[in-house]
């Protein structure tokens, strides 16, 4: 199985074209698709999106992440195995997020062209290296015979947050499509539900169980499907009405304290 | 063969997460997506969405559709049982639609975790309850031994047209992403070609044939491939320029009444 | 294995109608989604994108392309056979650049309603024409029980760069997700990297490698990866800032002649 993760939308031919490959060199290849809607060239999102479904997958899928804006350009192109999984993509950081989920990696540096497409061109890696690169693991060519090892691969800063005085300060990690605000809050570290989270002019009272407490409109915040604190507007678009962006500062505060 | 009707969108995890459930437990199933990209919290739209799609699959097919704004608030999951299919979602009225199209069915509530992914979430049923339970489902397992039998499922309000003295009034159940606005006016009831169709300020004189009838931007009416009367604008955008709505009410007049 | 094309969208059921068809056919069938986001009516963007990614499918492939504003009016159905692809679609142009790209090629009018869907509509033959056509070919029902022959199948007219004097007028053909706006101008021929490419306001200097090059917010030429000449915005959105629109002129002039 091999999964895709990029920022080359619905309404082109990429995704088709990297699929045509994939096909081409294993057709009994399953392919789905994580996400082609990642904003362009949002490197910290599509992490984090391969992240946040990567778990879910059978051990032993391969996972092509693709947001690539210093395509042909000198930045590597890696493929890094971890305990249940294999992932392939750019040596930019889009790997950071995974590689923390599935452990202990090590990898490679893609070098050997036999396993790209032939003729292939400098500003289309997704076609040209990485589809065909994905297709030939899944048949069962090793890692190793795709090129050199390396020591260090290029991350993107993941911020921890910072317990002071019994407050969390933490960041908005990614908004959803619901307007879902996600921080990089852990639920289990909140200290109990009696907290405030707070984010710009945005302030929930209390960690409530599920989208459906408090009033129609009331901001609230919950522990997510991804164990992480979220804050949500039931029934609306918390980022939307508060004007919350990926970055933006967010504390949680026990209630007694405020 | 599963199909997924939601509101999840494209952009995020929460699709392929489910697809990774599903792959997990049923490796071989062919899952075909109907849409991810029912507005956020529209019950009504998925149910007729799956509805419309439902018929032309294989029999036996699973389908699951996940629009759940109260999820992990109280609402029952359930799986139904109809004449060619079975279907999966929350009792929120989702499958009020469906099950009219698939005939007398018999219903479960979803009861026995063994079938849910371990460690699910309160919001995220969709990847921790529904996928899961789909898998289960396509590779045999008894929708008795899924959970206990539902004597009445949740249903959303259909309306029926309403025919007096010679004019039938309904309403619009949906706009397609044309700006095709869909009536609940069966087609095969309007008494002829020879009416006069009514929504808002928009008039279209006659049941044309194809899209391709009458001048470019005039309003048409014609039974489209649901066997609903359907209002559109050829070469635009019937729904945008009239501003119509679901839920708006639509009238159905012989010309010789006008 | 079966390859969508259309302008239907993904956010109501005709894709997902037109894949339960397929499989109910052909339940073995592999089909893979080029784009259901073409604008709608956009014939000419349709035959582009599928030109684009045709030739990275297995041989073989049967390739269905879905825009089809003169559905149920007379327009023709064909099915057209080159080199290695099966291309199935209505006769109104959009097969004309994967018939160029497929080489010579021989064309059927799907006339045998036994492959049609029975009870089929007049508004949506994608569902009832195409998508069954496509599913019985990929069974091995040959292209010469499909209908009878045809010697000339709609072309749409593509128009092919002039050279005069030195300089070479095209014009945009397609704007991409990222808003690079690709011409007609084969790279191979641009004579030299030392040129300027001109559309609307907008002038890049020189042909560079790759979307990396030159300063942020500059405007760049390159040769994409379909070997056409494309001018884009190095980390920007090029046919939002210039306005640039398919059809619009664009020139390629040798540095030293300005």
């Amino acid at each position: 199985m091999i999964t895709l993760t990029t920022d080359f939308g619905y309404r082109d031919w990429f995704v088709g074209s990297m699929k045509g490959v994939i096909k081409s060199i294993a057709p009994a290849a399953d392919i789905v698709d994580v996400t082609h809607e990642i904003s362009p060239g949002d490197i910290r999102a599509a992490s984090f999106v391969l992240a946040a479904a990567m778990p879910y997958f059978p051990k032993g899928t391969i996972h092509v992440a693709v947001v690539d804006p210093g395509v042909g350009s000198g930045r590597r192109a890696i493929a890094v195995r971890g305990q249940r999984y294999t992932l392939v993509g750019p040596d930019n950081g889009i790997l950071t997020m995974p590689m923390q989920t599935d452990g202990p990696c090590t990898a490679v540096e893609l070098t050997d062209r036999k396993f790209f497409l032939s003729d292939g061109s400098s500003t289309f890696h997704g076609r040209d290296v990485f589809a065909p690169v994905a297709a030939h693991l899944s048949r069962g060519v090793s890692l190793a015979r795709m090129g050199k090892p390396m020591s260090r691969v290029h991350r993107v800063a993941v911020h921890r947050p910072v317990w002071r005085n019994g407050i969390w300060s933490g960041e908005i990690v990614y908004i959803d499509r619901f307007g879902n605000a996600i921080t990089n809050l852990e639920g289990r570290k909140a200290g109990g539900k009696d907290v405030q989270a707070r984010v710009g002019r945005m302030r929930a009272d209390g960690l409530v169980p599920t989208y459906d407490a408090g009033k129609r409109g009331q901001p609230i915040a919950l522990v997510n499907s991804l164990g992480l604190i979220e804050m949500a507007l039931r029934g609306g678009n918390a980022a939307k009405r508060f004007r919350i962006r990926p970055g933006q500062a967010v504390t949680l505060i026990p209630k007694r304290a405020i």
